[in-house]
């Protein structure tokens, strides 16, 4: 299971330079056979050589290889980057020659994995790595950092001392089982579990946080088409797009409805239009618009100030109102009418602003952040942002609760002793303690190639 | 001039790692500001260290850090790399942070422009590092490379060594001018400079090959559309197909007119499809076709040897005979005729083949290549690539060819002089002893960010 994988680890493409990495038991030497400049086999960990990289007498390239030596190294194997120039045919080439070489081409994930499967983090913190290279904004970085540098884990850990300091209670009796002694009263048992079980539901609750952190959270925008969405949309993004084209050289796909208000991806989905057509097509787009409002976190109703009859603006609060869920009305083109002409005051679910001249556009940014909840979102906290753990963490629920029942019920010690078995397997879940192949392939093939 | 700049040096995009570079002479104090772990500025050059990059208390990321020290580094100031997660938002984030520490967005090109001003290499080894990064296949990637490495230069640096021999004869006929003495025959001055226009000649003449490296051979596939032309493009492709495939993560482009024979890039033009149309549009379209022709290195007819008439292939052989060109007959559909109907036999103008079941494929890839006059192309060869170089070249060779007409006439030394000084310039000129601020910039505004 050590042999040498070798891959691209930088982005594919034309850059500067890439970096081509190799990890495993014989890489080094295998390294050193194609690199004309000092024997990398007698370097020091943590050192940088520039040489030749040869394919028998033909230069592949100029390159920098660093050397690191087992345990220190990402994967806490021997490891050697070679940081050639950015072209991919020379990538190309020196990964062919690399395999050529006795190299092998790396799984998805497989340099995660092996630091994983040697003990560099947990399973928690191996996920999260890979959350980390696909965080677009704060927030999504801020959570997947914590969860590597362990804050998941962490709190797993402590909840598993917990358990098993209950299972060892409950295992105790059980040995003594023929003198029928309790040590601990079924009320200090219950106390435990139900402090355990707080723990769980605030790390459960926080996944719904950790999802929108992670996928963005969805605001459905309702509203006539003419009523100014895509006027301010681009109010809304100009900061953001003003950030991106700063940095030359770092591309990133803007897609026009989503944005960052203070590091959290909003992805705003619009409706508009899919009422326009008439018939068959009308009935399908009301129940799309319909059903995307169900799936949203906020729902926005946009109105043109100087044309919406006040009629249309209640009957549409009162919709939004059924349903139950955070909404604003935002009343747009303020620059086109008087100011004391404003049917609505300003309250909390009502904004005027005009699109055009950005006028109230900061209020109905900080009111899509307080009715979005995200001021729950503090950047040290443990969030569950993965669905697996979500998971997890539920099993582990059920099982604790089943052993309430069982306190209840006064069932005997061995089936509680099974539940809370059930339970632990279920954090171990989470952190790794408890695998199969099957799972480790799936986590780590959601992997990108050189991780 | 040494002002701290940075980059990403990678290509942009997610990967698992992705590196920011600085240069300049405060650059390794200003990462040290940045960097929790051990003290960059204390450590020793070409040394990798792990540690934290902080922006204030908010921990950016893990990252590693690699201390270049003056002049051991690419651009002979202090420079340091910062490998990081691959993510484009940690990028831009290691980025807003090193420029609000001080450092500046380079421009692009700036690292090599230093690198060049701090005299690592001269202008056309500079030029060569785009070169290579652009590189896609062998012949462009080893030329590039062979530039890189004083190819070009040192052939430049002998013509300017004999020339300046030249000059300091003519210079020293100058200093003794009252008294009239030759300290060489003009016989002798002529045999020089005939000598030194042979390479020039050489020179010259390679770029149309260095040319081809660079931009790919243009082959117009002339022929009816039926005649299989896709079905042939596909067999010719199938092997680079599966060269590029069997590296993942390293994402190329395959343009399907573009393959590569022999490690040279051919572009199969195809102006079939442009006769199909009537009229007005008809005449359109064989222009362009005849335009195409003209561009060409290689012109292909392409038939249905089971249903062309002799007449019209020889018809159209003679036309390309007309043309002057390099050109190639292939009957296709073998596989649909027996091999006595054959009309033609093989020869080195045609060849017959079944694009479907691949026989002769191989047989018309070796004509492609001769026809091309790519035997020419050794890779250890001086090739002339740039067009800037072969214009410099040619200019260099008008002036050498005014010393002549001036020995032929008799003029005087300091018109000689003159001209020689002329054939100096635009020698220096390719290697950068003279350049101008405007030639610089040209030059480096090419090359990507970063490098």
């Amino acid at each position: 299971m050590n042999d040498t994988i070798v891959a691209l680890a930088t982005a594919p493409g034309v850059g500067a330079i890439a970096v081509v990495r190799l990890s495993g038991e014989n890489c080094i030497a295998l390294a050193a056979e194609l690199f004309a400049g000092k024997d990398l086999r007698t370097q020091a960990s943590h050192s940088v050589h520039f040489g030749n990289l040869m394919d028998g007498d033909y230069l592949v390239d100029e390159v920098l290889a660093t050397v690191f030596k087992n345990p220190h190294s990402f994967t806490k194997e021997d490891s050697v980057e070679l940081s050639c120039h950015g072209s991919p045919y020379i990538v190309n080439r020196i990964i062919q020659l690399l395999v050529r070489s006795g190299a092998r081409l790396a799984e998805p994930g497989e340099f995660t994995q092996r630091a994983y499967l040697n003990g560099r983090f947990d399973l928690a913190q191996a996920e999260a790595v890979a959350d980390l290279i696909a965080s677009e904004n704060e927030a999504a970085h801020a959570t997947a950092l914590n969860q590597m540098r362990g804050g998941i884990s962490n709190e797993i850990k402590n909840l598993r001392e917990k358990l098993v300091h209950f299972a060892s209670m409950i295992e105790l009796e059980l040995d003594f089982s023929e003198e029928d002694v309790e040590f601990a009263s079924r009320e200090e048992l219950k106390a435990l579990i139900e402090k355990i079980d707080v723990v769980l539901v605030q790390l459960i609750d926080s996944f719904q946080l950790g999802n929108v952190i992670k996928n963005g959270v969805p605001v459905v925008i309702v509203g006539k088409p003419n009523a100014g969405k895509s006027t301010l949309l681009n109010a809304l993004l100009e900061e953001e797009k003003a950030i991106v084209s700063d940095i030359a050289g770092t591309t990133r796909d803007i897609i026009e409805d989503e944005l960052n208000i203070n590091g959290v991806k909003f992805r705003f989905i619009d409706t508009a239009g899919l009422r326009e057509t008439k018939d068959q097509i009308e009935a399908i787009g009301v129940e799309r618009a319909e059903q995307k409002m169900q799936e949203a976190s906020l729902i926005m109703y946009l109105f043109d100030l100087s044309t919406e009859s006040s009629e249309v603006i209640h009957q549409t609060e009162q919709m939004l109102q059924d349903k139950g869920k955070p909404y604003i009305l935002v009343g747009n083109k303020l620059d086109k009418i008087e100011k004391e002409e404003v049917a609505l005051s300003e309250n909390e679910h009502y904004v005027s602003i005009s699109a055009k001249s950005k006028d109230g556009v900061d209020r109905l940014k900080k009111l899509i952040w307080t009715k979005s909840q995200m001021d729950n979102f503090q950047p040290g906290n443990v969030v569950v942002t993965n669905a697996r753990h979500y998971q997890s963490l539920v099993n582990t629920q059920n099982s604790l609760h089943d052993v309430l029942k069982g306190i209840d019920n006064k069932i005997t010690n061995d089936f509680m002793a099974q539940d809370i078995r059930h339970a632990l397997h279920f954090l171990g879940e989470i952190t790794g303690e408890i695998t199969t192949d099957d799972l480790l392939a799936n986590i780590f093939s959601k992997f990108c190639i050189g991780k």
